[in-house]
């Protein structure tokens, strides 16, 4: 029986397509070769490689001394430049503003044949805090609004390069699509007096059939109006707005539960493409008490086309409580 | 220079990306072949092909009597179903309406080898009186809020059948993306007395530099704001608000205008995927004054990734001024 699902925070409708679903079983990837068996540890052409880094792009590295585990580096072709004014123009029509922000491209482990859910706890936990320290750095930037953590891994999630890197994009607007959220979020909070966050994440934890895996900080669910197969929140179990406002324990215990999830989906699902992002408060319109920071992972099963487009609302042909059945059972 | 620009309806940004921006040469897709070379025009295997039409799942057909120009048939693993009742739970958490609606496949042509690009003035006035038939059955069914009329063509726009088709998805409900659509359009309104889409058409008209294509009733023209490169907006010089408000004549405009603005994308960048998406009112919440209907032809030559899916903004590769002047300057 085909079925409309809201997200409580969002109030975004998904189309859960049970007539055209498809099993856990379907999605996995008609791969031959895991990623290390088909890639070198080192590829000479690769500008992330060791040994011909290019220092003039350099912003951080981790450790600061000695050989690197992170580093971060300018991306050669950005969107964004972090030079140059701000200046807003618009003629009753016409609104434009100077692209002023930072695109970054976070490299998250010397080797090239690696990926984060092949890496240990310590190696995530050097990616998040490299997120976290580059994240710091920025908002002390008047003029951004908003910074988008995020991770393309996969050429269907948009890879261009295969060495794992993350990327970090700090905007002088905060998008439409966050401003939403944040007036509904707030709205809940008015009539209910709660986190719309908190109350989704408690409702998971006592029901347990969308828990994916828990943390003594964290619990990763499917969530109920997942917008597509596999869809995975990782959320801080703690009320808190800001992905910039964890404790350092936090982060460790955060890469714990990623690696065990990504690892979940790498061997259950054989290495799906998959967007990651860190969806934080914005720089300065914090909403202290409403907005809740989250991990989400969108694993790239299916392809979007005009329906999408044209309604914002998306199709899924996985129902989330088989999906979390699926990766909870994964052996990692 | 990077740029973010505002599209003034929607106010939404985009990120003009002019240091990695490629020229519209650039985009001209690598086939060998064009497609009535590359494909039979009748497909025995296919079931949209005459001769073997499933005539159960058919809806409609035109004309009514002797060969069909067009069909419309129930989509046979259908995302929504017109049988049942619009049952509504909610129990705090979990918002969920039964997935009533419709989900039709329009069958463009008899032909299987044939494209919009390639068909007669006549053929695609055709296809749009099918679509405008079909919305007004769809509309008198009380429990709908909104028809989605799209098309999918090619691999890279979510298209997994060859036969030239399109879709017709009709929903209980509006989706968030159209109410916030609304919502910004009236508060224009409301601000300054005019349509904002009548104000951003009038603009082009009088620039000319995006204007790709014009005729008796119609504008075609990128997007200053354009999400993507070759973004295109058809859009009725005389304000109103629904695609099913649309006069015979206006619709047999359409049908050229149309014609040769595929024909612009078909032959200059050499039969790019696309989805094409007819923006139209809500069923019920007409909003007379402030909505105004379109078509939209989202070439699909990019892939959108993590910072897409975080920030729900665009990163455009391509100047909207210098995709204007390669549509116009195509040979059709």
């Amino acid at each position: 029986m085909p079925e409309l699902r809201q997200n409580l925070a969002t109030r975004e409708w998904v189309i859960i397509a049970t007539e055209r679903a498809k099993r856990p079983h379907d999605y996995v990837q008609p791969r031959q070769h895991l990623l290390t068996e088909a890639q070198p540890p080192y590829d000479p052409t690769c500008p992330f490689c060791p040994g011909h880094e290019e220092l003039d792009l350099e912003i951080e590295r981790m450790p600061a001394n000695g050989p690197w585990q992170t580093r971060v580096v300018e991306n050669k072709f950005p969107a964004l430049s972090p030079k140059g004014e701000l200046v807003r123009t618009f003629d009753g029509v016409h609104r434009s503003i100077y692209g002023l922000g930072y695109h970054e491209i976070l490299v998250e482990h010397p080797s090239h044949n690696t990926t984060l859910a092949l890496m240990s706890t310590a190696d995530i936990d050097f990616v998040l805090q490299t997120f976290y320290s580059r994240g710091w750095d920025i908002t002390r930037d008047a003029r951004i609004e908003q910074i988008i953590f995020f991770k393309n891994h996969g050429i269907q999630a948009g890879a261009t390069l295969k060495h794992p890197h993350s990327q970090i994009v700090a905007l002088p607007v905060v998008p439409n699509n966050i401003r939403y959220r944040i007036e509904e979020a707030r709205r809940y909070f008015d009539d209910n007096g709660h986190c719309v966050y908190c109350v989704m994440m408690q409702d998971e934890l006592e029901k347990g059939i969308r828990v994916i895996d828990t943390s003594q900080h964290f619990v990763a669910f499917a969530l109920y109006a997942s917008p597509s197969p596999f869809h995975v929140w990782i959320m801080p179990r703690q009320h808190s707005v800001s992905f910039l406002f964890a404790r350092k324990e936090e982060l460790a215990d955060l890469a714990q539960i990623l690696r065990r999830v990504l690892r979940r989906l790498y061997l259950g699902l054989r290495d799906p493409a998959y967007n990651l992002v860190i969806r934080t408060a914005p720089a300065k319109e914090i909403g202290e008490d409403y907005l809740h920071w989250y991990v989400t992972i969108i694993p790239r099963l299916n392809s979007t086309a005009g329906f999408e487009l044209g309604s914002g609302m998306f199709i899924n042909t996985a129902l989330p409580e088989e999906s979390a059945i699926f990766l909870r059972e994964v052996e990692i």
